[in-house]
């Protein structure tokens, strides 16, 4: 085993850094949003990005194209290696048609230290991290064969990515995973979850009309499909609270234990500076065993849009005929999103027939462990990297690949994550911070080492 | 006294038809949409042909500039006149955003006797009947001073109206007026309203952050202000009845008699009519006793558009910083708009504080009177112009400039529409058609001759 130490990564990350920024810039300039089909054709130069940025540092690369958008996997392999370790990032990002972005969010600016962009910190920032960790191990004749996957469709709930690992199972065989894709609680904190919340996304549709009508010829006879979707939304959660009311869900949902409550309590989880950080005026509670039980361990019903009628200046005095929302839970252990949307469907059918109720994504929950040797690699890599030991949480997110992965790959799956929670995951003005990546440099760079050193 | 036959209107009809077209075609062209800041420059335009056009036909013409948009007064005067006349119209149009336009909305298309495009019913269309039906009797000598009061804020409520009309009341002497602005109940039925519902506008507003927050990080915990909107709508009114639930303020509409239900039966009203005319696919109820007093005689709730989040293809999994919706009251006496919006605004505050609420536009109701000499010619003109006598009904609609004028020109208000229910006021593929206009010229050319042969 190699021990290197803090000077020599330190050296290597300032040699490095210019082209980990000219790459970072590269990919973030690629405008990789999965959910829309407007940038079908980005996703594909992203691909082709992928595939030659991998060549180009001699990694043996494959495209995998699947019913959606391919997956790009690459193998940096050694010749005495007896293990192999998988490292997960994404490639693709979310929308970023926020008006409040300060620069144009497909341009990556960088500002001292900073770098901003959509994708800086999820996933693509991280992602280069560790690849370029994985680009010192080598260079320092580490025995360990380490393979990437690199998805274009994890913003939009994996939908491929069980069927590419299915028919591919044998050429990823791996002994672990590390996922990069994760948020520390704050600043100072390091944190590694051990649970993931599940998703299932669906939209609600409601079309009375085949046109505007004027609401003094028509108001008052017809039906006003937005006031039927609020009532509707309404009727299957209370927004002030978030207490879901479509029944038999919470009952299924597994509280957190009063060891884990605690746990939370100690993460260093702070109301004000969670509100400061999201940029959030106020929170359904104050309460931090309150609020971290519900972004962490409790399932959510959110409304992520909504649209109907006249939304231009001034009124427009119409009955519209339609209206659509968007909308999701965020789901727990043992809250299967399969059985919850046929639950959700259901309560529609019962209290609005002829509201269309259309199921968009579904992923598990995940339950992982702080307990074994991967753990502890990952608490001791933090704890070189960055100074303090992680926390153990449960993540609110979601990573459809990583219930996949532990299904098909069958083995342990840990996190390191590199991103803050002011880096703006999903939010405008994402950012991403040099200090993070050369960290997360140190960091994979000592868990590549212990996993060598693990005993089998 | 002239008593024109109808083969000279007919006659004169078919002489005028191509300036009547063409002059509908230039300012239906003109898009006068007056809610929205952007067409500021196109009102003005609007303005500026309707003073030209006036001028070219020799009627005395003055622009009332206002707070807002101006109004344009004409003045066709007889020597021997010893009454005068006013022709309200409005030349100011809705927005046509609507995606179901099958031919552009600021061009005019002819087809055959119809004419497509925003504003040719409401109310550009009219108005140049009225006109052309004054210019008849101006050629035929008829001792009558008519006055045209063209307005361009009457899709806004009338903002300026009453400012305008206090501050030139002495040159706006009139010994009563037309208004035609309003929708028959069905084809072969002509209506002339003895009521309009007034209207309050107003818009609810909620920010609870200050920028799309990942819902997995912050759901839960974060306020979500598009579900705590739909939540306050439901509190304020229940959809699927249209019930309102804002306290006092339905004891407060005076119910429709049973004689003037028995008159909105009698009318002609049918609900699969009235679905098919508006294409509605399904009403609140179909029993045409609640519909026609849902429709003309009872206060409205009525949301017009609703905006937050992510409205673009697939999903963005964001907790939104805002939400917006656009509403409206449309209220029957004895609801005052001013009264309504004080109880709406406390309701608010008691119910989400954070929620700002802001009043839009309110106008009053108005109420008039089928009995009477004016009431009287108005039956016989639309007799003898359509063949059938008018149903005295409440309209549904709302008219800013008509209690306004009642109040301060104190005089007789009758009502000639020529508008039918599938011409589609405020609706995409607006139209008028021939038969409307050149029956229109019929009914005003009578009418004026009764006005003049009317005793003092």
């Amino acid at each position: 085993m190699i021990e290197t130490t803090i000077a020599t990564i330190e050296a290597y990350a300032r040699r490095i850094r210019p082209e980990y920024e000219r790459a970072l810039k590269e990919i973030v300039e690629i405008p990789t949003v999965s959910t829309d089909p407007a940038y079908h054709a980005d996703i594909l130069r992203g691909v082709d990005w992928a595939m030659a940025f991998l060549k180009s540092h001699n990694v043996e690369a494959e495209r995998f194209d699947t019913a959606g958008y391919p997956v790009v996997v690459g193998w940096m392999r050694h010749p005495q290696a007896t293990k192999t370790l998988t490292i997960y990032n994404h490639m693709d990002v979310q929308p970023a048609n926020e008006p409040e972005w300060i620069t144009a969010p497909f341009v990556m600016e960088t500002d001292g230290d900073l770098y901003r962009g959509r994708g800086t910190t999820d996933d693509k920032g991280p992602a280069l991290a560790a690849f370029y960790a994985a680009l010192a191990a080598r260079e320092a004749g580490l025995p360990l064969n380490i393979q990437f996957i690199w998805e274009f469709e994890e913003e939009i709930g994996s939908p491929s990515f069980m069927a590419f690992m299915q028919a591919n199972k044998q050429k990823l065989h791996t002994d672990s995973v590390v996922v990069s894709d994760t948020i520390w609680i704050n600043r100072g904190k390091p944190a590694a979850p051990l649970g993931l919340r599940g998703m299932l996304t669906f939209r609600l549709l409601l079309e009375t009309g085949t046109k505007d009508v004027h609401s003094g010829l028509a108001g008052g006879a017809a039906r006003n499909p937005i006031g039927e979707l609020c009532q509707l939304i309404t009727d299957m959660y209370e927004p002030r609270t978030g207490r879901i009311k479509v029944p038999g869900l919470v009952a299924e949902a597994v509280p957190p234990t009063e060891d884990e409550i605690q746990g939370f309590l100690a993460s260093g989880f702070d109301s004000n500076e969670f509100k400061r950080a999201h940029g959030l005026k106020c929170l359904r509670t104050d309460d931090p065993r309150e609020v971290t039980q519900a972004i962490w361990a409790k399932p959510t019903f959110e409304v992520h849009g909504i649209v109907g009628g006249y939304v231009g200046a001034g009124i427009k005095a119409i009955v519209p005929p339609r209206a659509e929302a968007k909308l999701s839970m965020r789901l727990v252990p043992d809250l299967q999103p399969d059985q919850v949307f046929d639950r959700i469907q259901a309560f529609v059918a019962d209290n609005n027939p002829d509201v269309v109720c259309e199921k968009i994504g579904a992923l598990e929950p995940y339950q992982g462990s702080a307990g074994g040797p991967f753990a502890d690699a990952v608490r001791t890599s933090l704890r070189f990297a960055f100074g303090a030991d992680p926390s153990f949480v449960r993540e609110g997110g979601s990573i459809g690949a990583v219930v996949t992965m532990q299904k098909v790959l069958g083995c342990p799956i840990m996190f390191i994550g590199l991103s803050l929670p002011e880096h703006g995951y999903h939010a405008p003005n994402e950012h991403f911070e040099w200090s993070m990546a050369e960290g997360g440099m140190k960091a994979f760079t000592r868990y590549f080492e212990l996993v060598v050193a693990m005993e089998r």
